[in-house]
C-alpha cells in the first residue's frame, strides 16, 4: 500500500469507529474513560521508556532544552495526565441532549438533538499531554480521533494511545498516525468524505499550511494579537491591574495582550504610571511597533489613541479577532466597544487572560477559535458535537 | 486591474460593508427591507427589460424551454419576489440575542451573543429569484453578500441588485459579481481572509468544484438520496400515504425519496399494494438499482430488507445523510432508527418532504446542509449568524 492508500484505510477505520462510538451511552463512555486513566497509570513505565527514546532522538537532533523539557514525561506528569482523564469522565456528556424542541401546527414534533461530529483529525506540535487531552475530549463526545502530533514525540504518543486502548473501547476509536512522514498529513487533508473536522494546534505556519491544503472543514486560530484599551473614564487602579495581568501573568500564550491602547486624555496620568509598572516587571515597551507581531514575550506595543472610536479602528485593522478588552466606567463607551469590536471574546473591565474554556466553565478546552463558523472563542465539549433534527409524526405529509 | 485584483477589491468592499451592516439595528434593517421590496416593484419595467436581454441570449444559445421558463421574470413573479422580501422583514432578527448567559464564581458575567458572520458568497445556478432571496436573508442577519448566479441570468441579477440598492443601504451590502468569467469564482474562493462563508446551491458538479477549490468554509449538500423504510410494525395505510407523498408530491427536489425499503415480512402484503399505488401514479419501480442515483423524477428504487438493522445499514452505505424516514408503530424500532441513522433529518411516521425551513418554522430557508459543522439540515436565519463571548467584570484577573 502506498501512503495514500494507507491513510485512506486509516480514515475508513476511524469513520467506522465513529459509527460505533455514536451508539455508546454516557455511562459506558465514562467507565471506559476511568479505565483509560488507570491504563495510563499502569503503563507509566512503558510510557517513560518510549519517552526516553524520543528524548534521546531529540538530543541527537539538537532540540532546545526548552523543547526537551516540554517533551519529558516523568512520573508526576503521567499522574497528572491520568488525573485529567478522570476529570473529563466527571463532566456532563452533551451528546443526546435536546437543543430545542417545537411542535408545528400540523402536529409534527421537531427536536434538535446533539450528536457526535464523526471522525476528527487533530494536528499539533505540542507536548505529548495534548495526545491524551484531545483523545479523551473527542471520545467523551462520541467522536473518533486521528492524532498527528510532532514527529519528535512519536514514541511517547504511540505509547499513550496504547495505554488508552482499554478492553471494550471500539476498535480505532483513538488512532495515532503511525508515520512521521509529512506527506501523510497532505493525504489525510484530502479525505473530506471520511474525516469530518480538522483542528490544527500550533504555530501560525503549521495552521496556514493545513488551511491551504485541507478539503476538510478546519477550526483554528492563527495567532492572538490581543488588546487592552484604557478609556478616559477608566478606574486607573483597575486598569493597571488588568494590563499587568493581561501582559505578564503568562506572556507566552495566545490570550496575553500584545498591544496596550491608551486614550489621549490619559497621556499625562496613566501613561507614565503604566510605563513605570511595566518597566518594574521587565516588560519592554515599543511605541513604534508594527502592531501585528505576536511577541509571546515580555514585550508590549503601546499606542495613544483618541477615544474609543480610534481604539476600535486600531483593533479592527491590526487585531486577530481573538480577545480584546476595554477598561472604563462609562457604560455607553463600553457597550460601543463590546458591540463593534468583532473578536471572539470581548471584555469590559476584566483581563483577556480569562478567555479560556476552564474560566468560562466548560470544564475542558479543545482549543480556541477565531473563525466565525461552527465554533468561536474557547471550545468545550459542546463544540465537539453537531446535531440532527428528529421529527416525530402521526402520518403527516407535505401538502 | 487583472481578475485577481478585481475580485480582491470586490471582497474588500464587501468585508467593509459587513462591518457597517453589523452595526444596524433590527428596525433600521426592516425599514430598508421594506424599501427594497418597494424598489423591486418600482423597477419592474427595468427588471423585465434586463430579463428580456437574458432570454434573448438564452434563446440564441439554445437553452431548453424549461430553462427559459425558469429564467423568465414576468409581472407576477416580480410581485411575488417583492412580497417575499416583505415577509423576511416581518421575521424576528436573531442578531444581538443572547444564546446563553452565565456568571462565574469570580463574578464575571459571560454572555454568548449572536453576531453576523460577515461576508457571505452565494454561488448558484438557479432562477433569478434566488438573487433576492439570498440577498435579503443575508441582509436581515447583518451580513454582506456576494452573489454569483448563472451566467444566463446576469442581466436579470444585476437589475434586481440595483433595485435593492435603496438609499440608506450601506455601500456594497449586496454585490452581484459583474462578470460571467468562471475564473472569477476561483479567485473569490481563495479569499478566506475577506469572505467568511460560501454557500453553493446547485447541482453536484458545481458543489464539488467549489469544495475542491475553496479555502473559505463551505456549507452545502451534494445530493439527496432519501429513504422511507416501511417496518413490519407499520400502519400500512399510513405507510402508503407517506411513500406516495415522499416520492410524488414534488419528485424533482432534494427531500423527495429515491429509495423505498420494505421489511421482509411485508413482501406479500405491502409490497404488491405499494407497487400498484406507485404504478397508478406512473412511477417506474427499479428493483435492481445502484441505490446511489438521485433520479429527481418519477422513478423509485425498491429493496426488501430484513428488519430495521438492515435498513439502517443500507441507508448508512448508500444514503446522502439528508432526510430519511421510518414508518412503524413499534417505539423501540423507531428509536433505534432515529438514533442510528446519521442524517441531518430523521423522521418517524412523517414524510421526508417536510425537511424544509418553512415546515420547521424558520420562516425562510437559505439552503439545506448535510455537513456536520456549523449548520445541519434546513438552514434559517440563525444559521446565518455566528456568536461572540461578551464578558463583563469588575476588574477580574487570571489568578
Amino acid at each position: 500500500m502506498n501512503l495514500r492508500e494507507q491513510m485512506t484505510a486509516l480514515a475508513q477505520r476511524s469513520q467506522k469507529a465513529a459509527r460505533a462510538l455514536a451508539k455508546l451511552d454516557a455511562a459506558t463512555k465514562n467507565k471506559l474513560l476511568l479505565a483509560m486513566s488507570d491504563g495510563i497509570e499502569k503503563a507509566a513505565d512503558k510510557i517513560k521508556a518510549a519517552n526516553a527514546k524520543d528524548l534521546e532522538a531529540g538530543k541527537k537532533s539538537w532540540l532546545s532544552s526548552a523543547m526537551l523539557e516540554r517533551l519529558t514525561l516523568d512520573e508526576k506528569r503521567i499522574a497528572d495526565i491520568a488525573k485529567s482523564v478522570r476529570e473529563v469522565a466527571a463532566l456532563a456528556d452533551p451528546v443526546g441532549t435536546t437543543i430545542s424542541e417545537t411542535t408545528r401546527p400540523n402536529g409534527i414534533r421537531i427536536q434538535k438533538v446533539r450528536v457526535p461530529i464523526g471522525s476528527i483529525l487533530i494536528i499539533y506540535e505540542s507536548r505529548p499531554n495534548v495526545t491524551v487531552d484531545a483523545a479523551v475530549l473527542c471520545f467523551k463526545t462520541g467522536n473518533a480521533v486521528i492524532l498527528r502530533g510532532g514527529s519528535e514525540a512519536i514514541h511517547s504518543n504511540l505509547a499513550l494511545a496504547e495505554a488508552m486502548n482499554v478492553p471494550g473501547l471500539p476498535a480505532n476509536a483513538i488512532t495515532v498516525v503511525p508515520t512521521t512522514d509529512r506527506a501523510a498529513i497532505d493525504e489525510l487533508l484530502k479525505l473530506d468524505e471520511l474525516i469530518n473536522l480538522c483542528i490544527p494546534r500550533g504555530g501560525e505556519g503549521l495552521i496556514r499550511a493545513v488551511v491551504e491544503k485541507s478539503r476538510i472543514p478546519v477550526i483554528k486560530h492563527y495567532k492572538g494579537i490581543c488588546h487592552v484599551f484604557v478609556d478616559r473614564d477608566a478606574d486607573l487602579d483597575m486598569a493597571e491591574r488588568i494590563v499587568i495581568n493581561a501582559k505578564c501573568q503568562r506572556p507566552g500564550v495566545c490570550n496575553a495582550i500584545e498591544t496596550l491602547l491608551i486614550d489621549a486624555p490619559l497621556a499625562g496620568t496613566f501613561l507614565p504610571r503604566i510605563e513605570k509598572a511595566l518597566a518594574e516587571r521587565k516588560v519592554e515597551i515599543r511605541r513604534d511597533a508594527d502592531w501585528q507581531t505576536e511577541y509571546l514575550d515580555l514585550i508590549i506595543a503601546l499606542r495613544v489613541v483618541n477615544g474609543v472610536g480610534e481604539a476600535i479602528e486600531h483593533i479592527t485593522k491590526y487585531g486577530s479577532a481573538h480577545s480584546d478588552a476595554i477598561v472604563t466606567n462609562n457604560k455607553a463607551t463600553a457597550e460601543r466597544f463590546l458591540r463593534e469590536v468583532d473578536s471572539s471574546s470581548v471584555f469590559w473591565n476584566a483581563s483577556t487572560r480569562l478567555a479560556d474554556g476552564g474560566q468560562y466553565g466548560f470544564g475542558a478546552e479543545i482549543g480556541i477559535s477565531t473563525d466565525k463558523l461552527h465554533a468561536r472563542g474557547p471550545m468545550g465539549l459542546e463544540d465537539l458535537t453537531s446535531y440532527k433534527y428528529v421529527v416525530t409524526g402521526t402520518g403527516q405529509l407535505r401538502e
